[in-house]
């Protein structure tokens, strides 16, 4: 771990990324040791930095040697994870821009938990909903305790969990984005007031094409496929979905195994 | 600054409190060496930490321990911020509530900003919505990147913004509570969906009564007499509320001053 560009694992108990959640983050799947999607997932860091009026000079270029010295230990197969926050500051929530921010790069184990490519995964629906929140919408910020809430109701035998905002329309999984096939169309939730935008929801959206549009409930229950997606685990079929005590059962279906096919995506280590 | 009961100022870089906002603070006015309140903030951090699923055994006890310890070097005039997360993890969102939590107890310089019981002061509108939120509505969870944009949105010669909701009811300051006279009854904005309970807000609720329920900007406007406060300031008179390039004015009211006079709250140092 490198913490402002120097071997370390420790920042300062009043860094505004602890004390607000004033900053964002990416988790980069490394694939034959080599960052995937890295341009991306930068583009998208300094995008939510712009939101959150943290200054980005010369950022780019430090995290891609903090990057790089990083994976010269790492793995082949492995997941970067980087922080940016808006650094220490002192008590209040107005923020000086003209402070230093932090950066922390580490670099950890690809765990893969899920059989992927193969079989299809279960998925569950959580009761924790998503807030409306237009401001913060689409960034991946380290405000997360909804995503934290919702992971720790994802049932057993289960690899991911849904979640739905307060009106109950499907949003994304508590770390993933979702698409479904919804009357022969590729669809996927709008997310101008909950969620994170995806790299591989967008890497799907540009190649694919799909609709993206708010998504009832009652739609997701009568798509005929799901997948769930991130840049870490690349695109999983869901072939069973919980509902409460009922299960959805659905097929491995030819459009989902066509659009992994096509990302070619590094599904498994 | 102590970190776990030990003197320090550093935390894991990997804290779940920065890595997803995990976590909650406290804010105490400290008046002549002790903590106010402080009864009703230790309650309010063991409430926030059971909602968002951190286990509380013993860190009352450690808490008050780690006080006094860092009371013993301050002044008598003073701010104590307490931070509790659910403490260093592994990547993923999951939550393993056997782990070590982290507190974080420091002693901060009280900045009388606002020259308080006297004058009244100026507030305006920020342009940040507040989202809906109803799963964490209330807590004083550490997920305040709202906040930090509402605060750079302060006009100059102003101590506080007021932020409304996406519906464009108010809510609070970015800092505080807010309570309005309309039409002779004393009135604060109901926080089932966004904002913090504070404890000010709690204690005026209690001794002065008041009416909970969503507050329009219209109604605001027309607001008889305004007031923000918290447990740091106090309670302070609004008597200019910038709206755009408009200013209504107010008059620092009779209620407001008995309201004051009544929690006998230590105002200025």
């Amino acid at each position: 771990m490198r913490v402002d560009g120097s071997p370390g694992a420790l920042v300062d108990a009043a860094d505004r990324g602890l004390a607000y959640a004033h900053g964002v983050f990416e988790t980069i799947r490394v694939w034959r040791g080599k960052p995937v999607y890295l341009e991306e997932h930068l583009l998208r860091l300094v995008r939510g930095c712009d939101r959150l009026g943290i200054r980005t000079d010369g950022l780019v270029e430090r995290l891609r040697r903090d990057l790089d010295a990083e994976l010269g230990s790492a793995g082949a197969d492995a997941v970067a994870k980087i922080v940016v926050t808006a650094g220490p500051g002192a008590r209040g929530y107005r923020y000086d821009p003209a402070g230093q921010l932090t950066r922390i790069v580490s670099i950890l184990p690809y765990v893969a938990d899920v059989d992927a490519a193969t079989s299809g995964i279960a998925v569950s629906c959580c009761a924790t909903r998503l807030g409306l929140n237009p401001a913060l919408a689409g960034i991946k910020h380290l405000a997360r305790i909804e995503q934290v809430l919702g992971a720790g109701e994802i049932l057993p035998g289960c690899v991911e969990g849904l979640m739905f905002d307060i009106e109950d329309y499907v949003v994304e999984g508590t770390r993933s984005n979702v698409f479904a096939v919804i009357e022969d169309e590729l669809t996927t939730p709008r997310l101008d007031r909950a969620g994170v935008e995806g790299i591989m929801r967008e890497r799907i959206i540009l190649q694919e094409g799909a609709t993206v549009r708010r998504i009832t409930r009652a739609e997701l229950l009568g798509a005929t496929e799901l997948l769930v997606c991130n840049s870490v685990f690349g695109i999983l079929a869901v072939t069973r979905l919980h509902v409460g005590s009922d299960v959805v059962t659905l097929p491995f279906g030819a459009r989902t195994r066509d659009i992994a096919s096509r990302i070619g995506f590094p599904q498994s280590a």
